[in-house]
């Protein structure tokens, strides 16, 4: 039973907690945090040993909280540390992990050259093999990943041209913006994301291109990818929707945006209304030449959940690939479209006539 | 002195008769309405006659204005007719127009084959000759036209493919959404501005894709452009700097997307704020061997503003393309480039290290 240790318990912290609480070969060993608010009340209820990072721990007694130890305590008790602190936090971390050699799993929000490997299970799962560290990409590189590595295989990348149009902040993030507007962000090519995707699939050629919108639920992505060779939209269907980490919006269940992407989720019974998998309308998925195009939406609190699982069992050496997202998968529940009867609606051939207002 | 009539004043049509007014070559017949609202008010105020179309009459006596006539009876004191009603009313209008042999021009929300010509001044001027009908093309048509117009000229396209992150509804349209939501828009390839733009440009090679988003201010364009020769990005910028209704924003300008672009336009004392070039982010201007990308905003309410002037005189062969759009510029005051001092900011080479919380 692997001992895991997770340091920040915040948006991706408390959900990588309880996924790793229902792994078979996993136990939470305690959870890390700086201040005694509601999420550190949660974990209370959750039974996680409460480890303080930082000087706070007379806060945490204060408002009744135990306290089982400092961070060092929970590097100590732990077999293998999620790092899930803001960004730049880890980077400070990793000294301490590495003093103690307990192999350390960082979120995308810290630098590629902070780690031995960047990791994504679809992607390149045995870069992590003997690693001491490794960085799950960020939710949008995750997402880019495992549309992009089957793609990959099954045509070759010629070259993807992607639109990322990102939410502004998370649902509880309420400092963030944009109010009311489209901000080119950044403005200059690249955005981070294409050169970050490289990390996980090499050599890939890929432009990427940023904004930034009044929404909070989750973030879309405008997918151009020009083929080796020409597809069948039919067949592009299939090969994705044998993906169990993407899930195919078929055209008849209604769901037109994140609200109801989300909506549908609870509606399953899914913790926290959590979205684990890459969004593919369908119906977007369209082929010009060699050129293929589709939309995805992603949700950036959750789809690097099962990614850090994996990365657990990766890094530690405890399973294969195909056995670490099997369990993952199968413990989680992934598979949004498995709820859905019936057989994905193919496209319509487009419509004629040029009528618009804008 | 060519007697305009503008039928339909609402965000297009009030903002072409204030253009239609201040040019040397034409005057405002009279304007028609259907309801007695604010808008009507600020056309009583602006002296133009006023014609009700439908049977409203009496409501606007009721309310204390003077009624001109009915909507035969604006079409028989015009030269032309701009019509700027709502999607499809146009449509249902333009057997009136032909009965009485007066030229007209609709807007984008009509369909193509509903005129002999569609329109953008930069594309193809000369198509509207000798037209009993043409339509202006889209706002987000209009910005793409003016784009590639010059692109296509200096470079060649080999394809254009282009992501359209369109405002959800105008700042007025209270109605419409989406709210705190990104929704593919159309989900099927191609949106209809793809199609559009080869009304305009033919056999222009271009796939579209639409996203809503829940701003009102501007559509924004991630945009990219394989040419059929390797273009230099400085070389883009100076050629893209020379086009009249291409606003080219320097990065020193601070101006990072919609709203500062709005109050800058207000702040130069534009009418109703309004925005009528192709706002393009200087620093956005990346070249990848033939592969152009940028980002540009377009301001739905007034970019076809110009057109429609334009179209006025293309149909009734009273000047050369370059005679009218130089008349159009020096009239309005375009260029909101001109108001910056100095030279457009370069961009810097790109940064490296990958590092992104999303």
């Amino acid at each position: 039973m692997l001992q895991v240790g997770i340091t920040g318990y915040g948006t991706i912290g408390k959900r990588v907690a309880d996924a790793v609480r229902l792994q078979p070969d996993m136990a939470v060993a305690g959870v890390a945090k700086t201040t005694p608010n509601y999420e550190a009340e949660s974990a209370v209820r959750r039974g996680y040993p409460l480890y303080v990072a930082g000087d706070g721990a007379d806060a945490f007694r204060a408002a009744g909280m135990d306290v089982a130890g400092d961070l060092e305590d929970l590097v100590t008790a732990s077999d293998v540390i999620v790092d899930a602190t803001p960004s730049g936090v880890g980077a400070r971390n990793a000294e301490l992990y590495a003093r103690y050699g307990v192999p350390a799993i960082f979120q995308g929000g810290e630098a590629a050259d902070l780690v031995d490997a960047s990791f994504n299970a679809r992607a390149n799962y045995d870069d992590a093999a003997g690693a001491d560290a490794v960085r799950v990409v960020s939710c949008n590189t995750t997402g880019l990943a495992r549309l992009l590595a089957p793609l990959d295989e099954a045509y070759g990348i010629e070259k993807a041209r992607v639109t990322l149009i990102r939410r502004g902040g998370d649902p509880g993030q309420t400092g963030r913006g944009p109010i009311n507007d489209v901000l080119p962000n950044p403005v200059e090519l690249p955005s981070h994301h294409g050169p970050d995707v490289q990390t996980v699939i090499p050599g890939l050629e890929i432009d990427t291109l940023g904004v930034k919108v009044p929404a909070t639920l989750m973030h879309t992505h405008s997918v151009n990818v020009t083929l080796q060779s020409e597809p069948d939209a039919d067949d592009v269907r299939e090969l994705l929707g044998g993906e169990s980490r993407l899930f195919l919006v078929p055209g008849r269940a209604g769901i037109d945006g994140a609200g109801k992407l989300k909506d549908f989720a609870a509606d399953a019974g899914r913790p926290r209304g959590d979205v684990w998998e890459n969004c593919v309308w369908a119906d977007s998925i369209a082929v010009r030449g060699r050129d293929l195009y589709c939309f995805q939406a992603i949700h950036q609190e959750s789809d690097v959940v099962p990614e850090n699982v994996d990365a657990i069992r990766a890094i530690t050496g405890s399973a294969t690939a195909a056995e670490s997202v099997a369990t993952t998968d199968e413990v989680l529940g992934m598979g949004l479209g498995d709820l859905l009867s019936g057989t994905v609606r193919r496209a319509p051939s487009a419509a004629t006539g040029i009528v618009g207002d804008d």
